[in-house]
């Protein structure tokens, strides 16, 4: 069954392996008339590309990217947007001991379960390298987005046990520290982490947190297709989340309801509210405030310590995975968080659009 | 856009308002040839049903489930299922005042915002009612799944800060108590504090943990329909969840690469995991481990005590809303997020039958 | 694999067997704010609906359509809209025979052959009444239509040899006609060719023509979703039809380039053309002119003279086929090709309108 | 919305314009273990390559397929598959003239309607060469079929009003006639027919059949999903196609009941059928005969005489087209009709695989 196509409206199929020849997507519906060119793609591009900094895999790819349809005289056309970026600097000699066992953490058992066999380069598509096409399609949604007063801002929240401070919350810091972290000194703290955790042969675990300005109240369809549902499958959908929460998430389980009831308030002639637990969503509706959400990321399987698995023959071993891994997958996971968001976002505001009947016959009646 | 329509294989579409005349669910897709009575549906119904305790509203529904098609001397034909449940405690006149206001934490706002207007009588289509075609579909999953020694087991973990105690798990005790709590002492404290909550005019949030135990290893989609991912989907579009888990959830964030992966290991000629903080799933697909995954579920928004919000022409006001409401949502929505699990579980396993080539030859050249 | 959905922003589930308790359909993602009453969509279920003269059977069903839900004081409310129509004059006991045989020409034994059993009752699923939902759904997108100017019409071309003359071209008489033909002649030599089949114990096909004025242009999606390619896909899954056919049709194999293009002119200010060879489409897309198909629909299976057939024991054996039938599908499906076709282009002109990035910046930042 | 998209198991997304850097397809879903190398694409895409006869463009496109991902060790491995063709031969010199005005039966006027402007050169998406992806996608359908004894055959059956002698049918013509006729003697008058068009500056439509072989009994879904339903989308969804007929197709509206109906017969403890007017679907559901049907297509568009027609500043014009265009498309499109039939007959089967409980259950619990 296909499960490498996202969206209704806009739908987005990605594809590729992380040591084969190449990754990309293929955008199918985006609307006509949008100035694109490559930068606007590569900015986000950069900013999960590995070899960075000690944050991140020692492999350096540049992933550039090619637009190869979709685009005429420096415009989107309506047509599918097809954009690739080739491999350079697959080693897969790395990973021929792994063709033989299962990493603990990974999902090579799982793959190798449902399929028969796999592509164990590198993890072949489950690789966070498959995550290439998604920021390629988000980069063009967030830019949309923009065009009408959106923002999607994604950071690193957490590292390990070093959180943010929010006092010191600077956006510029998300993408000129190594962490994504929008607190330099917050940061500094936690490549202290990321480097210990590699002298000891380990890896560190994550949060990262995602909020979204601009939405107009009334985006999300109700029931199964509910703003936040979506954007929850979207963000459980990127490796190596375990959670993900809204407004206040895990801790609304404690509440009372007068302490988590939003009371809606007249600001001028605009409604708001005095506060914002639901995280901007009720019902899976947008209600005008601000979305916010936070996904929880395991620490990278892939450890250079001992550990104990099975090979195919159904032996216990144990072994030591070397090779070029991210001690953490934190930092490179915060665009790809906001790439997923700007997708769903879009996605449901032009499902909104033919929410009533008069919207579509003063379309067409004009 | 449609948006009350789930499931690729098997899909189901649910209708129907709080205080409408009926609701139900279409199930297409549902394989023929299997046993189906009023009963084997009912039975899940009634774990949602209201009245039944003072945990639960004292609106007095039936909820009679009628078979209107698919169904054939006692067996599902392959065709279409259509369940209907008719409304028959409908006292819209509870509701005329909130015509006019909007709830806190309530989907009023969101919907006039979107459609221009709304069914206000008890929420409309944005109550908890609508979960009703969910059951009902559930429960055909439900029994199918069981069929593969596959059991799907939901219960409550928490009500505020009271929570199992583990070492305590009597499995019968879910749907015996009246919080559907695993536990009879947790279940007994639980019911004073909502008690105490009834007294004070609030309501009270918790959460649900839910268990599947007997899925092969194997099932799942990678990249967007991850087991996980759908399951992700599928507990947030249930009303009130704000935060899902998989396996050791948030706490992952915190982890060390060498706390968090599971080890393989041969248990006789069956491969299995020493640990499984992942929760059954890896990569988006199972790993034969117990799925493992909690829905944290906000307090009931409706509440007695006075609450500013705002009038539909633009006046901030007070009210208090009446009525017949759950002071806690968690007991009755405990058999929803078995229902949920149960579809996309099921749709998954269909669609992993032709994940590999020779499956489908085997299957057509037999 | 669910085969009983159809649409994508406005989608439509139908549901029910010709002899089981109701049928009926689940339309979700219309849009809010439509009036909406019964008698839009009984008007629609009249002109299919069975006993209404000695072109179709003499089975009586009143087919009166219950609104379950989606609708509130007289509109539609943008949630989904379920609606119900029972089974009135069911007799089985007809149909008792038939469990055991497959009737020519009836998907009999394809159903067996796929699901291992079947509702034999009139046909179950397979039955012509299968369509009542597709009536009921359509009735609501023509009334939207209707209000941008659109008009889908079909009507009978020809029975067997009997075709209309365009030049006595009657639009009342579509509706007035017990053929559905809009030529009163012809209609009357149409009826006196179906009492002959009647009295052969034999049927016979026909051909529907349906035009819909008032299109703009630009609505279909290229590639797949072609707007003549989903109009295909809609009119040929109507049971019985054989072929489909857009503007000139078959006859455009035999032309040349120069017969077959339409030359583009202006008309004032409006964009035209000279001839419509195309009906109305190119490129899968409206191109402003009237959009011109038809269909070609086979005799009814069920006649009552000698057959050839085999039972279910796999022996060869004489069937006649006795019990309530229609002589000629074609009067009764005019109505349906009306129906699905206003479903395809509805949902398509909302595709449409989210083909530019100006359509969706406007929408929002207005 | 997106519209170059199609399947539900296997879900192919074709991209790429007539004149731009390259043309391609993902295919997603499509089950691993299936030896496949670029032959077996190549093999296909030759069949439609142009520039191959006096019967096709003088442009000339190597079109060699590159296999992006998806195939690891000569193996499919279950995840997306994306092949690439490069453009190589673009002379958009030849197009500036239609920047500027829209040529009659070409899509450029209703590209404009819709998106506000196209990519004008060589007809940009809406061109022929669109079907390049269609055809390497269905390349891995065919091979896969054919390892289940399906086969899937179509040919040129008629060009303008040159048709083949089915007495005298080759199969082996079909890939070595310039015409794709199964019949050397007709495609040489075909051939005369077409150099005749192109001394007239004009253009020839005609006639594709397409016959399936092998196909078990059972294979569609009822309702929307008919095998001929979703058959009709995806010829009728070929450019150029105008009408699509199955089995006896138009004729049958003429028929009697009596004339129309296939006895079902016993052909040893096999279900066979005396006749197959039916074209080997009843109810949408496939018969186990062969399937069989006819696209009818017109004349290219793109002819050399002077044509009338408007300019977009709205003035009627003279114009004369000159470049390299088929002076017939039919030749080409069949293998294009081949693909589309492939990837509908095995999505529908695979959706078949869980058409009842048993199949389920019998997979899982073995």
């Amino acid at each position: 069954m296909a499960g490498s196509g996202f969206g209704k409206n806009i739908r987005i199929s990605t594809f590729g392996e992380s040591h084969g020849t190449a990754l990309g997507v293929v955008i199918d519906g985006f609307p006509s008339g949008m100035e694109l060119n490559p930068e606007d793609i590569q900015k986000l591009l950069d900013r999960r590309k590995p070899g960075t900094s000690e944050a991140t895999t020692q492999r350096k790819e540049d992933d550039l990217v090619e637009i190869l349809s979709g685009v005429f005289e420096g415009k989107t056309t309506g047509t599918p947007i097809a954009l690739l970026v080739r491999n350079t600097s697959q080693r897969s000699s790395d990973y021929s001991d792994i063709a033989n066992y299962y990493r603990p953490g990974h999902a090579d058992f799982c793959f190798d379960a449902k399929y028969g066999f796999r592509d164990y380069r590198g993890g072949g598509r489950s690789s966070g390298r498959e995550t290439v096409g998604r920021v390629a399609a988000g980069a063009l949604c967030k830019k949309l987005l923009s065009q009408m007063g959106i923002e999607v801002m994604a950071y690193t929240r957490s590292i390990g046990d070093v959180e943010i401070d929010y006092s010191s919350f600077d956006k510029d810091a998300i993408t000129r520290t190594p962490t994504s972290m929008p607190d330099v000194k917050a940061s500094g703290r936690a490549m202290e982490l990321i480097r210990k955790c590699r002298e000891e042969e380990d890896s560190i675990g994550g949060t990262i947190e995602c909020r979204i300005t601009g939405v107009p109240a009334g985006v999300g369809e109700p029931v199964f297709d509910k703003l936040d549902a979506l954007l929850a499958q979207a963000v459980v959908s990127i490796g190596a989340v375990k959670a993900v929460e809204f407004g206040d998430g895990i801790s609304v389980s404690r509440y009372k309801g007068s302490e988590n009831n939003d009371n809606f308030i007249m600001s001028g002639d605009k409604v708001t509210k005095k506060t914002n637990h639901s995280g901007g969503i009720i019902g899976g509706i947008s209600d005008g405030s601000d979305i916010l959400l936070r996904a929880h990321i395991k620490p990278t399987p892939s450890i250079a310590r001992t550990q104990q698995t099975i090979n195919k023959s159904g032996e216990n071993i144990d072994i030591n995975i070397h090779g070029r891994h991210d001690p953490v997958v934190v930092p490179r996971a915060v665009v790809v968080v906001e790439a997923m968001c700007a997708i769903v976002l879009l996605d449901l505001m032009i499902s909104n659009m033919s929410s009533r009947a008069s919207y579509i016959t003063d379309f067409y009646n004009k």
